[in-house]
């Protein structure tokens, strides 16, 4: 029986997951060595139960008593903090859900890749702060990693039976998000709200705001230049509204590959669970006819300046990644609480690596975690002191 | 060296290949075993020289003292007619193209497998007339057979890496040929002229013909059935005006995979000759940004009618493939001639087909090339009858 984890389980890429392993057997089917989970106690009980779990973990200490009350009789072990986690990641399963979101899933990761575990990887922080890390780590152990998000599954998939090396370019393609259509004079006074709206995927406030500004594309655009190895210049973004062909691959003989299906997380989660089988999952098919019609165009750099940056981003690697990611959740952090504008935030990440360029090392491998949350911090702190200079 | 050989090596489907074949290394690269052609034998001389191949034949007895003379003190071995198109196809190579539109394909290509070559197989009357026969020619023998027709080899890329097991439907697309915004009542009055002109593709205008009433894709949907074994229920057709879309293969896990291409031949034949690599081609690349646009609608079976006899065929198998076709081209013959309109070839198809299959057998398996030829004289006979009571 196949020992399987979910860390970040109840969140949304957990729930799917949790919701994929009910419908395939459960707890007749897997074996759960640990669920974790942040606040929502009841929720990580509830599952723990569902799937027999050995531990169920909550990253807050202060959630542990709770965590506590809702297992006492089930002989399910509880725990909660960091260690906890990373204790968590240290025994051996066979499958790991990596979804904790943020800096947070990081370290759980990079433990579990110790015992060759295959990891299904949701954390986007992983990719794009410590890449290089992340895949040496992965192969000194054996360990395999599978991408959990449409365009990366989506890559995946286009490639199998080819060669990386056959490759001549890749295509993800985006929404262009909420502001795709608006004039280019009014994004500057875009409200968090109108930011705040998806036109396909329903997702977490955070990720909507960062699909209008298509920071989240140049995440994802870091990732792919991260887990596949292409170079910056064979990756392409490609505004696609209606969001069903997830990405393409352009091979040399002028052939594409691509992956279309509905916006639903279950594809990437469902495929990376079951790999390399394809296995019935509850998701609606495409049909193509009632769509209709699918457009394409060319992302405007005036409106998605996020996407140069994820260029440059790309040729620095190193510590880029890092600064990059934290200098844009400051700057949202900032958007949300009304203390920039939205077409702010790509000046602040872009001031934010200009300053730390003129220091030295930015391009400088990754060498620990450690580093990662080092520059994190200090981009932070920059970002945060463009803003407040920018305010005066 | 790879030994090659092509049968209908001065077609549109010849002609490609031996542009790619020339521009991989030509002599250099291959050692080219025998070249077939037709009438135009000083192509074929010019193609043999340029290959140094081994012997060069013609179809036609009569043609052999042009070709003879268009390849003296080459070396070159000359021979003429079916018995030498069979005796080429007994010479042992690695990679044969069956090219040879038509029932003269059928018999080198059936020769070629039993020395366990790799076919790459254009000429669709294989498939649809003898389709079990020749897959379990080819599996006897380890022989392999590789699909080229865009729509074909589009499925067969999109299955890399999966098993047929795991596919839930697979769609093939159409263009919908001259006549797909034509107003219906307008279709029995469509000249040849009009029938001839594709919107996508350059071809002959037999198959151009072909694909405005959709016999063309009537074929491949059969083909499909025969070389990938779905169940006719799995096989979907779908107008796609632009033809950049090939096909796409729906998984049970609710993923699609499809393949892309600017409309070239050479995408499907290159593949096949390089197969399993993929190497540079001199195709242009889809641009889809610049596209813009790509549309699908499900496809009408009134203006289609070819389709569904494509089922009946699918559902009957046996002799109904080389029935059909023998009956379309019949139809298709006597359009051509003016003999009769363009929504009555549908119909003398199935008239054809209800005839036949009122006697006994229709269904019962094709064993041999020589039930293949029956049929198809036989149901020239009877469509031909067909026609003549209908004009009188």
């Amino acid at each position: 029986m196949r020992r399987i984890s979910v860390f970040g389980a109840t969140g949304s890429i957990g729930e799917s997951t949790f919701d994929l392993l009910m419908r395939q057997g459960g707890p007749s089917a897997y074996r759960t060595v640990a669920l974790t989970g942040g606040r929502n106690t009841r929720r990580l009980a509830e599952q723990a139960r569902a799937l027999r779990a050995e531990i169920a973990v909550t990253a807050h200490d202060d959630c542990l008593p709770d965590l506590r009350a809702a297992l006492s009789g089930t002989g399910i072990e509880t725990a909660a903090g960091a260690g906890a986690l990373i204790e968590a990641a240290d025994r051996p399963a066979d499958w790991i859900m990596s979804g904790i979101v943020g800096a947070a899933g990081l370290a759980p990761g990079f433990r579990a890749l110790r015992h060759g575990t295959t990891l299904a990887l949701a954390n986007k922080e992983s990719l794009v702060t410590a890449g290089p890390l992340l895949m040496a780590e992965a192969a000194r152990h054996g360990a395999r990693i599978l991408p959990v998000d449409s365009e990366h599954s989506a890559i995946f998939q286009s490639l199998l039976g080819d060669d990386l090396s056959a490759v001549e370019t890749v295509t993800i393609t985006a929404s262009g998000g909420a502001f795709r259509d608006w004039p280019l004079e009014r994004l500057a006074g875009a409200t968090v709200a109108e930011a705040s709206s998806h036109p396909n995927w329903a997702m977490g406030q955070r990720i909507t705001i960062d699909s209008a500004s298509m920071f989240n594309k140049a995440l994802e655009v870091i990732e792919t230049r991260e887990y596949f190895g292409f170079a910056p210049d064979q990756i392409r973004v490609l505004i696609h509204p209606q969001s069903l062909v997830h990405a393409l691959v352009t091979f040399r003989d002028g052939g594409m590959m691509g992956h279309l299906g509905m916006p639903d997380m279950r594809h990437a989660i469902g495929y990376a669970l079951n790999w390399p089988e394809r296995v019935h999952l509850p998701v609606a098919r495409l049909d193509l006819a009632s769509i209709g019609t699918l457009t394409f165009q060319e992302p405007d750099p005036v409106r998605y300046p996020a996407l140069e940056l994820a260029r440059q981003v790309m040729v620095t690697r190193g510590h880029a990644g890092a600064a990059f990611n934290a200098a844009k959740e400051s700057a949202l952090d900032a958007f949300i609480e009304g203390r920039i504008g939205f077409t702010a935030m790509a000046g602040v990440v872009a001031e934010t690596l200009t300053r730390l360029s003129a220091g030295t090392g930015l391009g400088n491998p990754v060498t620990s975690l450690d580093n990662v949350l080092d520059m994190d911090a200090e981009a932070r702190r920059v970002a945060e002191g463009i803003m407040a200079q920018r305010k005066v």
